[in-house]
């Protein structure tokens, strides 16, 4: 009906009759297929259509001005309702973890619904030395037979730890395996993905939010080494997809819907670490595709409403946004740049270690028999790390206590182990200044303690991210790198306490003075490490200063960061990120690929040399049955239009998709249209004899404005286009004739091609 | 020569032979004139050929190799130079202002290069009440008179202010005037258009630089209402642009030219506030156009070894990196979110009034005979400035000591007039922690003098931006933005000290408590009025807290510079910067206008409906004097080439330079090359009998794949590839043959007609 009510003044406005035609109640017309790439031009196209009808619309009554004031005003609603859920859901597992976690050890007899340190921050029998220990907190041991010391009860403890580990870990797999199999992995991949311009449908579900939420509980309570960071900015995004459902401006287009998920996920990161600027610059320079300024602001407005509502729940207890606030009192000084560099050398090192191996290992899982039992495998894995973390006093508390106890400074009253130095009785300073001391027993037991947790989190953590469970990979690269930075800082506080006579110590380090923080060295070595996995750059000197509230402590972060970038960067290009999506086949064009080889759009368009001459439809002299056939004998998304065969000039590029539900809709509603109705494109349809069959009038789909590329453009060009664009196929002309289509996934299809096999594809051309 | 070696092979490679056409020494090609609009495709494709050549050469020998790992290198190099560089200028600049503005006072007996702090630093007479009086710094009125006090030492004091002010000024303009004419202003407008592409020779030259440097210093000292950071950016820019020289691959290629420009923006407001994360942000949301991943790393880079130099000079002598560093001793609550977001309006209306004052103020000073006499006007300006602010002891001395103390928190010791509140005899408690107070006598005295500071900043301002001195807006736009705050702050601290039983009050504002911090609503409001001003928002944010240090004062500035943005996007969309771009017509494509009006590409090209047809060349049937008369007649940057006039088919597109190069360089070097030979396009020139003129084949300077649109194509997507791909023209054509062509200026202009003459333009169709 639709079709046929065209008149010639509404066809003349090219793309914008699409519109009119969409806003008939077919079913899914304008909607995408799963697994298939979005047209960021039409969804532009299609949201300024439907804003232009708006503004129109909001002259002629109050009612539709207000409407119109509620339409401009919904991404900032959009954006608060993400802010306030995404950061209650972030405080909630907070605390859920910290129960569960302390659950595994013991339990709190005045509330069992007490973590550890609540229970006894309620407790009046606390003292101040041991703060850790009061009669309301009993560990398992002391529960269940009431002796608290000695082999049986320790053996008892660590049976139970084991026990609990396997319990929270077989929940978390066997709920991500019936109820939402998209609930797995950190996510961060397939958002990129989704972001990029990909369809999957159901990833960011409520279903997966639901699951994502309770599993990732479950996951990180169990000890294995991995983070919630990655999941909490899945989780984030399955938020912003959710409220998008409010509001049909974003939910009825997937253009739009993006800026909302980009936003979204800078929200993510920043609960997941109490930053709301590294959020937004993580979601600009890692995650998000297109970042126009527009979604910069509301990105930034979101993270901020996040961050405040976590901060409002207090997960923490110390109402700091921070989650590893640190101060020191000492200065950097220039020479310690050179540890520092070194850290960033051995972060390069293990992020390109962890990115092969971990390739390497979830290759292996998807191509054998490993694959097939992911509960199997997330017990036996959830087993070693129980059974090798418990001994060891480093491993067996959470991730996230570890790495706070290593970024912190000694002070005067620290009870660690860390910080057992052998003080000197004639000390008077204030607390808050201690000058550099020898180590006790203490501190080397801590040191060789802490060079197996390092061995330990490298192995583990390679086994453990990409199992069926939700896992983040920031916090176990940044225990790895806060390991080694605090063994290598309490190195260089050694050797300056007892060599203060060497040159290098001589004009910074005078005896008696606090020269190095071993905590800054455990900071640097853990965004070196992080830098090296994920190839984050200024989002992680950001986050890392927001993590710890050090903004003098930029040039360091900086100098290792760098030097880490350039050490992975020289062993292979890519992040974990975007080796999960290679490994995934996920049709991602990466932005930072330079594409630089001197091929031609002639060399990549279809149909190839020997291939069968490219589907096309004629304007004027193609019937219903014809186009049926075509629809049906090929799997093409589109075909373009031509003038007639011969001349083979285009008009026009029609989708698949619009084509199949014209022609039924037609057959169904419009009377006279037979399979040898003629088709016709153009503007007007000739005035046929009554003995001919109705015409079907069709140019109401046609887009008018396919875009051209001629055969000599360079495909450096081309990629360039379909990336800032985000098209979806390109058609390739030669002096006004059609030659041939690429699609994206021809461009990617190429680029890989260039990239890895370069001799091949080369002797192929 | 090069012309004809073309062999078929080469001439397979599209945009690639360009380039071999381009290494012959052929004087500017390549290149742009004065004053036109760079084609970013172009330059991106001569870059990557570049790229290539260096690769594949670097395989031959080991020097090749080190060649090719140093241009790798030579982006981080320039950036390291630029940093260190702009710090360097940023502390000259600093202390010399810090001089000059206290030379208008008095002068160090001891040493007359000292600054009058750095005068009393040195001095050991000086007591800690007061801390700014020493023997060694005299008045002038004393040094001349000997008298320190009365009414003539006032008046003598008065003059000489007046005089030294009159002097700085008349020596910057004259100094601009007579040596560097593009050293005015604050530089950003142009910086914002030179980086969308457009070329303005001279703009960021040696001279410009040198003459910026030392007038930004005359006219910081002067008292005028400007600050330095605006310019700074400028000088950044200029310290980029001429080391960009060092390095073929900058200074011969516009578009990798402008990368080093954006990220030299950045190191500019890094080192103008000492912000390096706020100058990166700035530089993507304000100034840049294009802004890829590498150019954020980069920047990031260029602002830390600015701000780190900066830091090493110490200009403010506190070794911090932070200009008005804060620290307050109270949290905000949040029924303060009120006066915040009030003050976010005040920002708003401020913004708006001075952006529509100034500019009709401009376009005066553009239109009328005021434009003729920039000194004098300067004079004029100064002569007011001087005589009105000397008597108000809060306009009297420099603007960033006014914000710096407007900013700070009063503690117990502060000797300020606006810290005389009435204390508690009885207080014990500590000196951090002071409960609000009644303001006493200095306070309400303050108040009016702030009141009428504002209302003399509030106008002069609008005079000064825009004058030829080199003026930045940030500093006095912040000044009206803390006196107004400090203002209000005030007001509501006494309310709630007066009025502890209010309901407003009531619920966190105990009797005897710390509630209201003034210094706080002195930051919020400078950020508001900056914010209305610049429309800058996350860069505001983080520009703000870098530059104060304090991170847990997200939110009250976010809620401010929110509103204010709000309230001034209501009047107008355009910041300042914006605004003056219009006012002096540079063809800039502001990426943030959305473009939302129904038309199609056929509505903007040229030909229109009754002009002469558009101007094209035939593939092999034109001869070279056709070419030269088609030159000489017309003024347009390039010619469509066709195959035949009949059929109108599109092969390509020539730019007018190489063709007037390419013919001028065969008529003197290429045998045979006379007025009656055809000039051949295509891939083969027929062998014509040796009777005919030698043909001229220029296939090698034909751009292949010229950019192309249907006529039917929407104008929102027209001008949405015109900015992401930065096109410089594009053609139109209809079912593959040529129709017309669309320029960057067609675009800019129907975009002007559209937004401000809807009902004329609408007629017009």
């Amino acid at each position: 009906r639709c079709v046929s009510a065209a008149t010639p003044t509404e066809e003349m406005n090219g793309a914008g009759n699409l519109m009119d035609f969409l806003d008939e109640p077919f079913p899914d017309v304008g909607t995408y297929e799963d697994f298939h790439t979005i047209d960021w031009l039409r969804e532009k196209s299609r949201d300024t259509d439907r804003h232009r009808k708006i503004t129109s619309k909001s002259k002629e009554s109050i009612w539709e001005l207000i409407k119109s004031l509620l339409d401009a005003w919904s991404g900032w609603v959009v954006m608060l309702l993400i802010g306030l859920l995404s950061g209650t859901l972030a405080g909630v597992i907070d605390l859920a973890v910290d129960w569960m976690t302390d659950l595994k050890e013991g339990v709190c007899l005045s509330a069992f619904w007490y973590s550890h340190e609540q229970c006894c921050w309620t407790s009046n029998e606390t003292t101040f030395d041991d703060r850790d220990k009061c009669p309301q907190w009993q560990k398992w041991a002391e529960l269940m037979t009431g002796h608290a010391e000695g082999a049986g009860a320790y053996v008892l403890n660590y049976f139970l730890y084991v026990l609990w580990a396997l319990l929270f870990s077989f929940l978390a797999v066997s709920l991500v395996r019936v109820f939402a199999p998209y609930a797995c992995g950190s996510g961060i991949p397939e958002i990129k993905t989704i972001l990029s311009g990909f369809i999957i449908r159901g990833y960011l579900g409520k279903w997966t939010l639901l699951i994502k939420t309770v599993t990732l509980v479950l996951a990180v309570s169990s000890g294995l080494s991995l983070g919630k960071e990655g999941p909490l900015v899945h989780v984030a995004c399955c938020c912003g997809n959710l409220f998008c459902s409010l509001f049909s401006k974003y939910s009825k287009n997937e253009g739009k819907r993006r800026e909302v998920l980009s936003a979204a996920a800078a929200a993510g990161v920043s609960v997941a670490f109490g930053a709301p600027i590294g959020g937004v610059l993580f979601s600009l320079e890692e995650v998000s595709y297109y970042f126009p300024l527009k979604t910069l602001w509301r990105s930034f407005f979101a993270a901020l409403v996040a961050a405040f509502t976590l901060r409002s729940i207090n997960p923490f207890g110390n109402s700091r946004l921070v989650l590893f606030y640190v101060e020191y009192h000492t200065p950097w000084y220039m020479a310690e740049l050179v540890p520092f560099i070194l850290l960033g050398v051995f972060g390069g090192l293990w992020g390109t270690l962890f990115i092969r191996a971990n390739i390497a290992w979830c290759r292996r899982r998807k191509t054998t028999q490993l694959g097939k039992y992911p509960v199997l495998e997330v017990i036996a894995v959830t087993g070693i790390t129980a059974v090798l973390a418990y001994p060891n006093p480093y491993t067996r508390r959470s991730t996230s206590e570890l790495i706070s106890e290593l970024f912190n400074d000694c002070g005067a009253l620290e009870s660690s182990q860390l910080c057992d130095y052998i003080n000197n009785p004639n000390m008077s300073r204030p607390v808050d200044d201690i000058p550099d001391r020898p180590a006790g027993p203490g501190v080397y037991n801590a040191l060789w303690q802490l060079a197996l947790a390092l061995i330990f989190k490298i192995v583990i953590t390679i086994f453990t991210f990409g199992m069926k469970i939700p896992s983040g990979l920031f916090i176990p690269s940044m225990a790895v790198g806060a390991i080694a930075g605090r063994i290598v800082g309490i190195a260089v506080e050694q050797m300056a306490y007892h060599h203060h006579d060497w040159i290098i110590f001589k004009n910074w380090c005078r005896p008696g003075a606090d020269c190095v923080t071993p905590g800054l060295y455990a900071m640097v070595g853990a965004a070196a490490c992080l830098g090296g996995v994920t190839r984050m750059t200024v989002s992680l000197v950001v986050i890392m200063f927001e993590l710890t509230g050090g903004l003098e402590y930029i040039v360091p972060l900086m100098a290792a960061a760098v030097t880490s970038k350039w050490v992975a960067d020289a062993f292979g290009k890519e992040g974990i990120y975007e080796s999960h999506i290679q490994l995934n086949g996920y049709p991602y064009l990466d932005v930072r690929d330079e594409f630089t080889h001197r091929t031609l759009a002639t060399d990549v368009m279809r149909p190839r040399r020997n291939d069968p001459p490219l589907a096309v439809l004629t304007q004027d002299s193609t019937t219903v049955e014809d186009v049926e056939t075509l629809i049906k004998d090929t799997d093409y998304n589109g075909f373009p239009v031509v003038v007639s065969r011969e001349s083979e000039r285009l008009i026009g590029f029609v989708q698949r998709r619009d084509l199949t539900l014209a022609i039924k809709n037609a057959r169904q509603k419009q009377d006279g249209v037979v399979s040898s109705s003629v088709v016709y494109f153009t503007e007007d349809a000739p005035q046929l004899p009554a003995s001919n069959p109705q015409p079907l009038k069709l140019r109401r789909i046609l887009n008018l404005s396919p875009f051209t590329v001629t055969d000599h453009t360079p495909m450096e060009t081309v990629v360039d286009i379909f990336r800032k664009l985000g098209l979806r196929q390109c058609l390739v002309t030669r002096s006004g004739r059609l030659l041939g289509i690429i699609t994206k996934k021809d461009v990617l299809r190429h680029m890989a091609q260039m990239m890895n096999q370069d001799p091949e594809s080369i002797m192929f051309n």
